[in-house]
């Protein structure tokens, strides 16, 4: 381990529609498997309705307990987005047109189609920093420590690397995962061992059931390469001596 | 609207392995569209990592916040399930054998392969009501309103049914949902006013996506089926006015 302070995330799933069950959430895994590989780790997530005073004030619970927050969701031209005002509330700041998303969305759209619902996309915190996107044209926006992102997957994906620049991160959480054809109570106790043993490596054992077969999928996850090796050997070793057999591929 | 109380619940997703983006939860979604169908609205979804104490202290909030509380992950035979412990800190019930669970495993497993680990899945606060598991053997809990299940999909989903009993609902959720060729700065300020019109349905905007067109569902949601058909009409009716196509199949 190095001695640099672990830097985590929170993130903020803004959403009815992932409450109602209708909408499963894909952004969290994307957000997470980026911020990791800039050595960020996501420390916990919520997902909340699209009520004013309850956005207002989970980002502010999280933007003091975490190094950054993301939000997604909320953003577009309807009226349950409500992101925009929400997040100019939390700072205190004006929300109106921001000039140069308004900027933008005028270049965007034909002349004549650039109507109420479009402009209203460029009103947010007036001195928010914007956060491109290549995709549809509608930008987001960064306060502070705080990112506001669209909810729909491949736009929020196309619009990660404008932002990578703003983050400092830590060393970058490494992986590495072994899968086994065994049920997890036959390896719990040889893997507790192994746990004790390595404390800088998060060991996690995840059931599996593929074409029939059950397995379980042993992951690593640390900072430092040489402890997952060295773990990953010990694993190894007591899987060998059980006769377990290793699937290749997963 | 009636004069019932609204019904809530708050989930909480326990597990590292959505938190590292390895995992997209899947168990909210299930368990949203089971509890809808009670009338029982989901409130907030926290993810969670597997550390003793955030576990207690979120199902502590969540106990006390909502109607019911559902935990998924983390009571499986491995080192990182640790829910079971982490419920009966919470609740200060003694952590040991489950009488009725150790019989339930005995009898499921072969002679001479309840081994160690299984045993560990018969381990919880010991005066839990169990929640049976018609899948995989190991049952999870109840104690008060908290209710603890497995976090893999097919074994969460197949002990629902178990549960129902033990649940008081409200007024079940309704919903319809129009799906429009358009896009969703055509239709914002038109929808709008139906909103406000209807304070008592929840009308959400979603943009999507398919074979190669955009469109944008409209979800209206009640436990009033009367307003939503009353809502359905004046959407019905602007549609017409703007010429936009309604999609059948969604």
């Amino acid at each position: 381990m190095t001695n640099k302070e672990k830097i985590k995330a929170g993130i903020i799933i803004i959403g009815n529609e992932v409450l109602s069950g209708r909408t499963k959430d894909e952004n969290t895994s994307t957000l997470a498997l980026w911020l990791n590989s800039m050595g960020i780790a996501v420390a916990e997530v919520k997902v909340i309705p699209d009520i004013e005073q309850i956005i207002i004030d989970t980002i502010n619970e999280y933007r003091k307990k975490f190094n950054y927050v993301f939000t997604t969701g909320g953003i577009g031209p309807t009226h349950d987005d409500i992101t925009a005002e929400s997040v100019s509330k939390t700072f205190q700041i004006e929300y109106g047109f921001h000039k140069e998303a308004f900027s933008i969305l005028e270049q965007y759209y034909k002349p004549g189609q650039f109507n109420d619902g479009r402009q209203k996309m460029a009103k947010m915190p007036v001195t928010a920093n914007l956060i491109y996107n290549p995709t549809s044209g509608a930008p987001g926006f960064n306060v502070e420590n705080v990112f506001c992102l669209p909810g729909v997957p491949s736009i929020l994906k196309s619009m990660l690397g404008g932002i990578e620049n703003s983050l400092v991160g830590g060393d970058p959480i490494l992986s590495d995962t072994i899968n086994l054809r065994t049920v997890e109570s036959e390896i719990a106790k040889s893997l507790t061992e192994v746990q004790n043993k390595y404390q800088d490596v998060e060991i996690g054992s995840y059931p599996f059931f593929r074409a029939g077969k059950l397995g379980v999928s042993i992951v690593l996850r640390s900072i430092d390469k040489d402890k997952i090796n060295q773990c990953k050997f010990e694993i190894n070793t007591f899987v060998k001596e059980k006769n377990i057999e290793i699937v290749e591929n997963n």
